[in-house]
């Protein structure tokens, strides 16, 4: 009888906002994976802590490489399908042993995100489960205190990292926007939003939910730093009876 | 001193996917308010059932329409304006003899849905706090286990009550989707999605995460009866390394 993998999604940040399945779900597995820079922790594994068993065998998975190559040279793509693969072998074994195991990610495991890489590798020979969590840009409106979408509204998710012209497209024709990916981006995103007359109802917003959150206007942000868990949003402005 | 409005999302339907901070909010107020259709129960209220004080005073707010109406005839407004009105009244008896409030609602507080008209009411006048929930989306592409959103894959979020153009150009710009609110808009939406060739990568899913949940291509899906708690998903198909 080989193990089941458990896709544990923990939410944006507060560990209050795991789920009850997620917390039961580490109650249960003895094994629990996460992915992690090299010499960090990883949010997944600070955002799960106060949850994990005491006797559980922790198996951090080291990205060989996060922001040194642009994730668009193909050496990138080598280095990370090679660690991909080898994560996976290193997951396998314990699924093959019998061995259940909890691959935890920050906020939903089927949105965005690298546990979906090893998730497909390892779907076809093992049993997998996913527990959904809640995203990361629910974490930030909630930060915000803003209602996202009313009626009819459509919404997009953008990644920051898209061209300027697509961006600038895309912006234009949503009624709610989230803008994810910021980092070095945020000049070219904030110049779409300008020039689509977006500012002023825009939002940024970092860490939701967590300790060091911040919300402001993005008109009021002066500097244009951007970490790992920023976004901007546009809130919708539909019907409201 | 009043009391806070707590606007508690109960995530997709399978009540183990509360957070622990929803559990803990529902534990500490004796004050559960939730919208339901007349002579219903309420989903929120079927969701969080297991939950819920004993002790617990229950403020059912019934709609005094639903589909009756379309929702774009003048009356449907004027109705549910009306109703908002009442409700907030409702809620604020309570909030302003210091007792606590608990507004459950599916899925997410501040991403559609009927708790942010009586948010925005309310906010001004009273403390308020929300607990961010796993989306219905969420819990459908989780029903269906498909990895949804890949590297810098776009995701766009449209109600099935939008017009034909408008919906055929929205999904044909997109990378990943999600088409909400299908009702009688689904043989609409799967021409759309049949004209741009989207069909065969389209799943439907209905009432993701509860008991009766239903999982299948749209292309296998002969019927045009589509629920409430009903979708459409084309995952995103970008960089997997």
């Amino acid at each position: 009888m080989s193990g089941t993998l458990h896709g544990v999604g923990l939410g944006p940040g507060d560990p209050e906002l795991l789920t009850v399945k997620a917390v039961r779900t580490l109650e249960a597995t003895g094994i629990v994976a996460y992915f992690a820079k090299a010499g960090r922790c990883g949010y997944a594994r600070n955002i799960a802590s106060r949850w994990l068993r005491p006797d559980c065998t922790e198996v951090p998975l080291h990205y060989p490489v996060t922001t040194e190559i642009r994730f668009d040279h193909p050496a990138y793509a080598e280095q990370l399908a090679a660690f991909y693969e080898a994560s996976t072998e290193r997951l396998a074994g314990y699924l093959e042993a019998g061995q259940d195991v909890a691959l935890i990610c920050e906020g939903d495991p089927l949105f965005y995100g690298s546990f979906m890489h090893l998730y497909l590798r390892l779907k076809p020979r093992f049993p997998c489960r996913i527990v959904p969590g809640v995203t990361g840009m629910s974490g930030c409106w909630t930060a915000a205190g803003v209602p996202m979408t009313w009626g009819d509204d459509t919404l997009a998710v953008l990644p920051g990292t898209l061209p300027a012209n697509q961006l600038r497209e895309k912006l234009a024709s949503a009624d709610a926007i989230v803008v994810m990916k910021l980092g070095q981006n945020l000049p070219k995103v904030r110049a779409a939003l300008d020039a689509l007359g977006l500012t002023a109802r825009a939002l940024y917003i970092e860490r939701g939910t967590m300790e060091a959150e911040v919300v402001m206007p993005l008109a009021a942000k002066t500097d244009d730093e951007a970490p790992y868990f920023s976004v901007i949003l546009v809130p919708g402005e539909g019907r409201r009876p």
